[in-house]
Formats: C-alpha cells, sequence, structure tokens
C-alpha cells in the first residue's frame, strides 16, 4: 500500500479473499466446498471500494473492503477506511426495522475494513434497469417503505433520547463522508470548484449564469447549513438509484456508507432527484423501436408512488409504534387527537418540503458538480444530452426559488411534464 | 454513598475538600498558606450539586462536585456523575472565545466529578440582584456577546466539519441532563406529570385551561423536536438569569452542565424568557420605598438590549471569522455581497424566530412544571403572585401561538408592556 493503512489491513486480490473467507466458518460452510471451488469476480464498478463476488458449490457471498484512497480520482484523493465501519455500523442499526429490504449482513472485520454480506442474484442497479428502459413495479413503493422505517426507527419520535444519542456519538465521526458531501454537494457546484465539470461548451453559458446566480447560491447554502445541522434520524446519506439493486419482486438499499445523523428530506430528496432525473433522460435513450416516452412517463409516476409510500409509513409508524421523546405520547390525551393528526400532517409537509429543495441541489450538483450520474453521462451525444440536462437543472432550480409551487408529489410530476 | 458510585468517588466535605485541594500544588500555590489557614463554606443552594468556597492567606477557588442524585429532589431521582465531565468539557471548548465572561477554569479531577474554578467575589446571582432591584448596566449586552461568541465558535459557520463532529461526538452523551431538559421543559408542564406544581388554587383554572389547549401542546411538542433535532452549535443549555453572576462592572456566565449541540435560539430564549419573566414579577416585590415601576422598565429594557449585542456581534463574526463548511466563503464571490447580506439577515431572524417559540415554551414551565423560579416564588404572597404569573404565562402562549406579532425584540417589550 503506497499510502499509509493501519496494521494488519491488506487490499484484498481473488486469493487472498479466498483464503481470508476460509478463516470464518459460518462463511466456508455457507459457500461450501473448499477455496478451490469458489468462483471469484471483483465487480467494483470504479466509485470508492473493492467488491468481489465469490460463489460456492453451496451458496454465495459478497464482499465489500474500503480502499484508502476515493478509486475513481485515484491515490491522490485519499479517504480513511473507517467508511466500512459505518457502512456496518448503520446495517446493524436499521435490521430490525427494514428486514427484507437490504442484504443480509454476515460478518464484518474490522481490521480490514470489509464487510460480507449476501450476494445479490440476479439483481441489478435499479439506475441501469431504467436508463435500459425496464420497470419494476415494487421498487418505488418499496424504497419508501424503507426509508420511512429505517429513518422513523432512529428518530426521535422512533427512539428514545438514550437510543439517539448513541447513533448520534458513533456517526459524528463519520466525516470523512460527510466532508465529500458537503463539499461534492453543496459548496463545489455553484462555486468555482476544480472538481466541477459539465457539458462543455453546449452548457458554459448555463454553469456561468448558474455560478453567477447569488438568491440561488444563499439558498443552497441555506440547505447546505440545515443538512449539517439537523439531525433528525439516521439517514443513509446518498439513497439515489445507484444505491438500490432490484429484480421485478425484490428490492434491496445498500451502500450507507454516507450514513449520518441528518435531515430525513436528504435521503426522501435524494430518491426523487434521481427518479426525475431518469425521467428527463429517457429521450436520449430513445432507440428505433422504443421512443421511451412510456418509459419516462412511467418513472416520472413512481414519484408520488414513492412519496405516498414513504408518508403513508411514516404516518402510520408514528400512530403506532411512537416511543420517543418528540411528541411523547405522554403528553396527549384523547382530547388533542385531533390536534396530533394535523401536526402529524404539518410535519410531513416540512419534510416533503426540504425532500424538493435537496431534490434542487442533488440535481444542480450531478449537472454541474463532479460526480455524473450515469442517467445523463451514457447519452453519448452531447448534443442529445445538454438540453435534456438543461431542463433537469432548470426545474431543480425552480424547486429552490419557487418552493410554494410544489405542495405535493402531484406538482412535482405536472412541472417536470411542464418544463 | 447509598446510591452505586464509581470506585474512588466519594463526596466533599469541609475537611476532605482541603486535603484534596492540597494535593494539587497550583491549587495550594493559589491559596497560600496551609490547609489549616483555610477557610471552607459550602454554599450549593440546592439544586445538584456541592458547591465550596475556599479562601486562603493569598487567594480563593471554588470547587463544585457532583452528586449522584437531584439534590433538590434528594435521594429518589438519582443523576448521573458525569454532568461534571460535560461542564467542564464545555467550559474547555469555548473557553478561547469567551475569555473573561466565565469564570476562570483551574482543575477538573475525574474520579471526584469535581471542577476546581475561580471564585467569583463580590459577585451576585443576576436573578437574585435583578428581584433586589439592582441594576447592572454591563449584563444583557455581556450575556448577548456571551452568548454570540460561544455559539459562533462552536457553529458550523465558525468551525469545521471536523471540530464540530469532536463536540457532536462528546457531548451527544449528555444524555442525562438532556432527558431532564426534554421531560421538565417540554413534555410535564402541558402533559400530566406528577412532577408539576403551580400556584393552586389561584391558577387551577389556568392550568387546565393551558393542558386542554391542543394546539398549544402540538406547538410546544413541534418546538421540542427541533430542540432535540438541531444540533447548530454547542450551547449553554441553561442560559438563564441564574446561570449568571454578576457585579456592576462583570459577568459571568457559568453552570453549563446542560451542554448539548443544540439550536441557537434556546440559549438566547432562555435568557430572554428570564428577562421578561423578572419584568412581570417586579410589582409582587414593591415596597412603602420603590414600587418598582423604573426597576421593570429597566428590566424590560434589556431584552432588546440582550438581542442586539447578541445579533450584532453574530453578524460581525460571521462576517470576519467564517471558516466553517456552512455558507462557505469559497461559494462566494464580490458578486454575492447583497445577497449574503440578505442571507445573514435571514439567519438571524430565524434565530430570534426560534428564540421567542423557546422563551414561551420555558416561561411556561417555570409558572406550571417541576421547576419554578425565584422571581416569581419570592413573592410569597400568593394573592400577589398568581395575576403576575398569569401575565407572564398570557404572553408566553401568544410567543408560541402567534409567532407573526414577534418580528423585533422592541415587539416583545411592547407586547410585554400591553399584557
Amino acid at each position: 500500500m503506497p499510502l499509509d493503512t493501519p496494521p494488519g489491513y491488506y487490499s484484498f486480490n481473488e486469493d487472498s479473499v479466498c483464503a481470508f473467507l476460509d478463516s470464518l466458518p459460518d462463511i466456508r460452510t455457507r459457500l461450501g466446498g473448499k477455496p478451490a471451488d469458489w468462483r471469484v469476480v471483483e465487480v467494483g464498478d470504479g466509485n470508492l471500494n473493492l467488491v468481489f463476488l465469490i460463489d460456492g458449490p453451496e451458496g454465495s457471498v459478497c464482499l465489500k473492503q474500503a480502499l484508502p484512497y476515493v478509486r475513481a480520482a485515484g491515490e491522490s484523493w485519499p479517504l480513511p477506511l473507517d467508511r466500512a465501519f459505518f457502512e456496518q455500523a448503520y446495517y446493524r442499526a436499521v435490521a430490525s426495522s427494514v428486514e427484507g429490504l437490504t442484504p443480509r449482513f454476515y460478518h464484518y472485520e474490522p481490521a480490514l475494513y470489509a464487510i460480507v454480506m449476501e450476494k445479490l442474484s440476479p439483481h441489478i442497479i435499479l439506475r441501469r434497469g431504467l436508463i435500459e428502459g425496464r420497470r419494476y413495479p415494487k421498487v418505488a413503493a418499496d424504497v419508501g417503505d424503507y426509508a420511512a422505517r429505517a429513518i422513523f426507527a432512529t428518530s426521535d419520535l422512533g427512539a428514545t433520547i438514550e437510543e439517539k444519542a448513541e447513533w448520534s456519538s458513533v456517526f459524528a465521526r463519520n466525516t470523512s463522508l460527510l466532508r465529500i458531501t458537503a463539499e461534492v454537494v453543496f459548496t463545489d457546484p455553484l462555486g468555482n470548484s476544480p472538481r466541477n465539470r459539465w457539458t462543455s461548451p453546449a452548457l458554459d453559458d448555463l454553469a456561468r449564469e448558474f455560478r453567477a446566480d447569488s438568491a440561488l447560491k444563499t439558498t443552497v447554502a441555506d440547505w447546505g447549513w440545515r443538512f449539517l445541522t439537523e439531525g433528525q434520524a439516521l439517514i443513509h446519506g446518498d439513497l439515489h438509484t445507484g444505491s438500490v439493486m432490484v429484480t421485478e419482486t425484490d428490492t434491496r438499499v445498500m451502500d450507507p456508507e454516507f450514513a449520518i445523523l441528518g435531515p430525513i428530506g436528504f435521503d426522501v430528496g435524494a430518491f426523487l432527484a434521481n427518479l426525475v432525473m431518469n425521467f428527463f433522460a429517457q429521450p436520449g435513450h430513445a432507440t428505433a423501436a422504443d421512443d421511451r416516452r412510456e418509459q419516462a412517463d412511467w418513472v416520472l409516476d413512481q414519484v408520488p408512488v414513492f412519496w405516498n409510500a414513504f408518508a403513508t409509513r411514516f404516518r402510520s409508524l408514528w400512530e403506532t409504534k411512537a416511543r420517543g421523546d418528540a411528541y411523547p405520547p405522554a403528553m396527549f390525551g384523547a382530547g388533542d387527537a385531533a390536534a396530533l393528526d394535523a401536526a402529524r400532517t404539518k410535519f410531513l409537509d416540512r419534510v416533503f418540503a426540504d425532500a424538493v429543495a435537496y431534490a434542487g441541489v442533488k440535481t444542480i450538483r450531478r449537472i454541474l458538480g463532479f460526480a455524473h450520474n450515469a442517467d445523463f453521462e451514457t447519452i453519448a451525444d452531447p448534443a442529445k444530452r445538454a438540453p435534456l440536462e438543461t431542463k433537469s437543472i432548470r426545474l431543480a432550480r425552480q424547486f429552490l426559488l419557487e418552493p410554494a409551487s410544489f405542495r405535493t408529489a402531484e406538482d412535482i410530476v405536472a412541472a417536470a411534464r411542464a418544463v
């Protein structure tokens, strides 16, 4: 390792990963046979980590290991290994609340910053499926349900002060990834970061216009403050369509290494934003056989499906499982039922408003910032890509500067169609 | 000790405190002479701790030690000793920002949960001074200045993500006192807690009316959620007039054991509320020689003095010392100056609105909840006390349910006079 790593750490290759898994009796049993019988393939797709898929005669596992640098950027951008610790800590924190909606967790090896978990098959990444024109009837409702369950259980509605304090204390230390989010999502895209890129020259004028928009910049900064300060629940922190694996009948949320105590709307807005961006990108993936209009409509219709699933589950958990110190049941009696119901509605309206704003921030960063997403990036022709990105980022600006226009998920659908 | 305490812990008496201080060379030197020459008096006034004042031939110190129970309630209400740890951790975190405005910190003894610090003399507690009809020309501006400095330095404006994470991680564990605040400030007073008390029977109807006010209860719960989730800065957590010691020329803020990462408005609102309560209490302390009208006016006038000192200092620090990750300087250029200035104004307006609401919550709890304050409690005659408490709590209700009426500190002054 050219970079400083803790004693005992080494990065796996196909051979050493088998030797390691052979040392874990439960995993050896799960795979069956001997290491020589195991097939190993490394599939980490160039972001932050090594990802091995291991198949044995009787079963399979996935091993994810943190590297001491940002894989997408190379060794010139070092990154602490401890993100693997936070990823497994998140899985453990939410496991009992979201059973069946994450990969099963098998083992964490602290010294190697390696997580052994269920190999999902034949799942593919949701973003890829949507780009390929596939539909997943359950996914929007499943992710909404997932977000509601994970968030409620770790909020001051579903957890006690003492339980939440434990997570606060642990996840406060996930500063490396928090800094990445703060910089690449909030600070850089409208600042003058050398890491920024965009479809050039087509969007040069738009980039200049956005970076000169002082009202937009201070609004993004307002939301940056809220992102850094509103520890409403243990959030996933990166809940986009690339963090979800799917089949037509199964949905799993993964890659929670950005987990922090943060605003609920940040997770909700991430998924919203990525559905909307995929909607705008669809014409860029049209073929002679499929103009993608129906696919685009279907994707956009998932916005209210997702939000309604989230809101319905969240409200139902609040009504039946409140055991935290916010809105404490001890404070209310039968005579307060109507007011409490109204307070819940207002609460969810605030989450929705937050989500719309964070969706705006996250869209801007995918078009003008460092990390773009495949929905647009896989449209090879810039002349096709640029106008679709332009539509998407114009709506994002509306999300941030015209919040009163977005009271319901249907408002988002209507506005996206109207762009 | 009848309660479980950690090995090595014992609670001090006049003799053992001298033996202990004699074992600390710096303190022994500061006091001068020998333990036999030292005068010791215990002055803890019945809340949570033992407080010894020790005078030697050459100097003096104060020793504050946590007891394993709530002193005001007795051993039936156990309370972890670690609050002394959080108190000294807070002093250390803000020391360089608020020099001269806290007692000087000399020593912390972890196993005994004891803090040795400057003995303030001839200072008295601000609340007592105000009740006695004294005026302190500097105090409101000093406390405003103190709050701005301590809060700015520990917020995402004045500290980096990594610095704030350290405080978040440590103070997240201050759960015993956070639970006390959550319960006695937010949950209990409008709930049906057996710990509640009020001036009875005079305020029985009012207490019943307030506890049946569903809109008020859900509003208090909204602010309880925000109190538990908005980690905007390391706040004092109990910044009332009983936490300030004064002379006419010197101001010191003390007793920060409730420190947490919390909303800025909670500290600001605490001080506001306690000024306003003292204003309402003044006629109850009238004598033949002094009707206290001028004193009441003077106290109320300190509300804008305090707020303006806070806002002016906070804005000036933001303009000159911004080094955090919220509203990062890297994001803005010369062309953004006007927008950033407007964003700062909006930010301070939000802090003020939060402060007004928390002032409402904190007033209600002092009149209907467990812990009352001396401003009203020392009015011996309930027939005098009850109408003054009624005025104060009616204004508190306006703070919470008519927020649009309170845009400036002068609005508070006018509304208080109008009650």
